[in-house]
């Protein structure tokens, strides 16, 4: 492959609080607020609190989750008495940050999430962009202490979801297991590891720096699971099986308990095998998504470096 | 120390869901209340959801925390408009397992909670009781898988606050660590264990075994610690400390590290030694608690047996 060249990455934008219980961001984002950090070398850097009310509440939202406000027909939505504060939320942010997929977009958007699924750190691609590969194998390699991962959604971008698609570049960070509601020095660690790395790399890239081509692994989800359910009330009946709990990117094969009832029943797995995540995550509940199921695919990537004018 | 002995013990309640959030309790109280299992042997047991609405809303309560308005106070308080739901709710829970002090009230009430602090299997005791003292043996004895310990509150019964304090005998389980809005198989059935052989206990007690005496350790919280906040705006500066975390009555001496703050700064523990407990609990945040510490004491106890007519 080819080496391709970008314009620098000069600007970064690192929002916390898109669910306002999954406090990693959340407290990062009031610590480089508080610590007013604007300029590292060549990047002009800033923090974001994406959703102050549910912050506020500490609650993944108030009326609607923000982090599925960002497709073009949500962002382009007349605003009236009814539409939800977490759309107008996302309407101010992309006037801010954005316009998602106009030349004003922040170059480089992270959004910090939590999870109370045993995730490691995993970092989320709407689509396959060759600038944040690299920094995915960059983490993988400055990060030894936490099984770094990707989750590419394939998402065109119209539809795509959630808030780091304003970015002209962007990807979630997912950290767990956490609960909601809680900060672990750890995790909080880990994540600020990231964002700091991630700092780095943009600056080595806009001094010319040459990052050679290579390949990385990357999940993408082929369906979702739902916990089993009375037919009358809607209510589960059984929970992760303890064998599958904590256990995401750990191959699920055919016969490995899924589900353990109430009445102590063990349910099995007889699909494909695949690749179980987001496993008893706690907001997924609602969703009714047990876990998501996915594959493993192999991306190459060109080697690549700054344009210059 | 002499034999004493207690009428039977005919009647228990569990109770779930007093903190809506807390799912084992949820879960194995509708398992039950399906069931319609109102009878095992010499014992009547009832199933009761405690707070539905925070059931229903997934969330520790409504407007007040409900397991702190058991006080005699709280409950004989006139209702007007302005009381709470969690205050009128606690007034019909004690009518109908209550009245708390008299005569009528339920022999044993066990209310299930979760913690997302690393706290084993905890029973909690308001104050001293031969029959609570002697389950809470017999569990350690039954569940080798987990450890099993004890808090004693030691509150006159008047100012005791808790939902178990309705009834004549009573305990609160604490499992953990499990998040809150999460339901984990390995924590429902420890608890489904303790419930279990609870009722296997009353059924021996009934039947005229005689429970010989013996000591248990009790863990006495002796003063909380509140996370180091920013005297301008009350927000938390720093998060429990690795080495701390998940080390819940792990004995605390002076020099350990306790917080670790957002800039990276170890502040260390400087009290007599004691033994930290409820670290990191969520709930516990807007108590301004970061962790209770404790001492251990141990607490003889008679043996025990039924009371002939």
């Amino acid at each position: 492959m080819e080496q391709v060249s970008f314009p620098p990455l000069s600007s970064v934008v690192i929002c916390g609080g898109t669910h306002g219980n999954e406090m990693t961001g959340v407290y990062l984002v009031r610590e480089m607020q508080k610590q007013k950090v604007d300029k590292v070398g060549s990047v002009s850097i800033n923090a974001v609190m994406s959703n102050p009310r549910a912050v506020e509440a500490c609650t993944r939202y108030t009326e609607t989750d923000l982090n599925r406000c960002f497709t073009d027909a949500l962002l382009s939505s007349p605003i009236t008495d009814s539409t939800p504060y977490e759309v107008r939320r996302a309407q101010e942010l992309n006037a801010q940050l954005g316009p998602k997929g106009s030349n004003k977009a922040v170059d480089m958007l992270i959004d910090l999430h939590n999870t109370t699924s045993n995730m490691g750190l995993c970092l989320i691609f709407d689509s396959i962009d060759y600038v944040t590969l690299h920094i995915f194998k960059y983490l993988q390699s400055k990060i030894p202490s936490v099984p770094v991962r990707s989750l590419l959604l394939e998402k065109p971008p119209s539809e795509a979801y959630s808030l780091d698609s304003v970015g002209k570049h962007s990807f979630s960070i997912e950290v767990g297991p956490q609960p909601n509601g809680v900060v672990r020095a750890d995790i909080f660690n880990i994540v600020k590891e990231a964002v700091d790395h991630t700092i780095g790399f943009l600056q080595e890239f806009n001094r010319g720096g040459t990052f050679e081509g290579g390949e990385v692994e990357a999940f993408t989800v082929v369906k979702s699971v739902d916990y089993p359910r009375d037919p009358m009330t809607g209510e589960i009946t059984a929970a992760i099986h303890p064998q599958l709990q904590d256990n995401d990117f750990k191959l699920l094969k055919r016969g490995d308990p899924m589900f353990l009832s109430f009445t102590g029943e063990t349910v099995k797995y007889e699909g494909e095998e695949l690749y179980p995540l987001f496993v008893n995550e706690c907001a997924y509940y609602e969703k009714k998504i047990a876990f998501h199921l996915a594959q493993k695919l192999t991306h190459k990537f060109p080697s690549i470096r700054v344009k210059k004018d």
